[in-house]
């Protein structure tokens, strides 16, 4: 099982710093709900987040939808290989389950992550999505991965193919890519990985790192896709 | 120069015939248009979309949207390598310039694409977006591609790598890939194809197959991620 943690993603609800500024009391009334059970979104709240702190680095659900429709559209995530959390700016954890197909209307999406914010949870018994814990450290507790690394334009220069190659001989390997714009991942976050790999000589957007890390770990490990023999023959079985 | 076509996308404004549908009327009203100037949207048009000719292919903007992120966020396009089209439903042929930044924004791109679909043209004198055409056929006549090949899970089974490797040795390959939610090419654009292809045993995301398809083409030209060699050095000239 591979485990990827999309970290201080750009996805939280108005914080209350800002709950009283015009864009956001207007946005939350057309919305039919209060400035704080809202997603902040840059789209919306620029003006308001000029006052925020880190605001360059928050207030982007966008980039988080991405991302997670990158991750659970590919057969690595339908086969049941890979798990993936989302860490937040704030620092809640959210679980994804597992076969969970997530709305790809940014406006349902969007309304899906409103309540889960605010409820903990969504979908039931059998929860699509959930918050776990709060933290970093406390989501690294709960993984307990054999090798922890992640992927900035910071890190020391790695082909992807390798990094998932190296990945791939891991028990409990996780990947961590930044959830947000731009910018670094925190000393919190860096301190505690196992080693930092830019992937890139271009700043790519996570969403485009998230679809073509896991493409070459699945590749490895599906073995299906790969290059060098031209029929593979569909199968219902996949170790 | 790998031409890249979005074909039959599920991209247009409300068709006449719904327009006086009241789910479409409130949404245009609550937008501040005329329901012929916003577009068909599955999200907000289910009910009208069910008397319509072929609904279930229409009316998916947000799939079309993450198809050309994923296009235009990547360095094949950066360089410069990359040209992108959009071959609606309706026959429109719509051409992205070169170093476009598409907005993230749904919202946004939601406004862009109405203005695009009303106007002709977005961007100025040199527009970022423009209606080049109408047609498959005469959109084959201006690119003059000197391979096309289709992608669907119809095909003949085709390894990506593989298909990358031909499509690299071609002056001007086209590659087309449907723009739609499900089901197959129309005979118009099949029968006007050199190849068709699968590249999954799964039935893929058209974003996920385009993410792949161009990531795979991107390393044999770019030929800067490819695997085997772990010191890629950063250079600022790429052939």
């Amino acid at each position: 099982m591979l485990y990827l943690v999309l970290a201080e993603s750009a996805l939280e609800l108005v914080p209350k710093k800002i709950a009283s500024h015009p864009s956001v009391v207007k946005y939350a009334k057309r919305r039919g709900k209060r400035p704080t059970e809202v997603l902040l979104d840059r789209s919306f709240h620029h003006k308001a987040m000029l006052k925020l702190k880190d605001g360059w680095k928050r207030g982007r659900p966008d980039l988080v939808h991405f991302s997670l429709l990158e991750a659970t559209s590919i057969p690595l995530y339908f086969e049941g290989m890979l798990k993936v959390y989302v860490h937040t700016y704030t620092g809640e954890v959210i679980e994804v389950g597992e076969g969970v197909r997530l709305p790809k209307s940014y406006h349902r999406f969007v309304g899906l992550m409103e309540q889960l914010l605010k409820r903990g949870s969504v979908g039931g018994e059998e929860p699509l999505l959930r918050i776990v814990c709060r933290g970093f450290e406390n989501l690294l507790n709960l993984i307990e991965p054999s090798k922890a690394v992640g992927l900035s334009r910071r890190g020391e220069p790695m082909k992807l193919g390798e990094l998932a190659e190296t990945l791939s001989m891991e028990e409990r390997p996780l990947l961590v890519i930044g959830g947000f714009p731009r910018g670094e991942f925190r000393d919190e976050i860096s301190s505690r990985l196992d080693g930092l790999y830019s992937v890139s000589k271009y700043a790519l957007e996570s969403h485009v790192v998230v679809a073509r890390a896991l493409y070459e770990y699945e590749r490895v490990k599906l073995n299906n896709e790969g290059r060098g023999n031209s029929e593979w023959r569909p199968s219902s079985s996949l170790d």
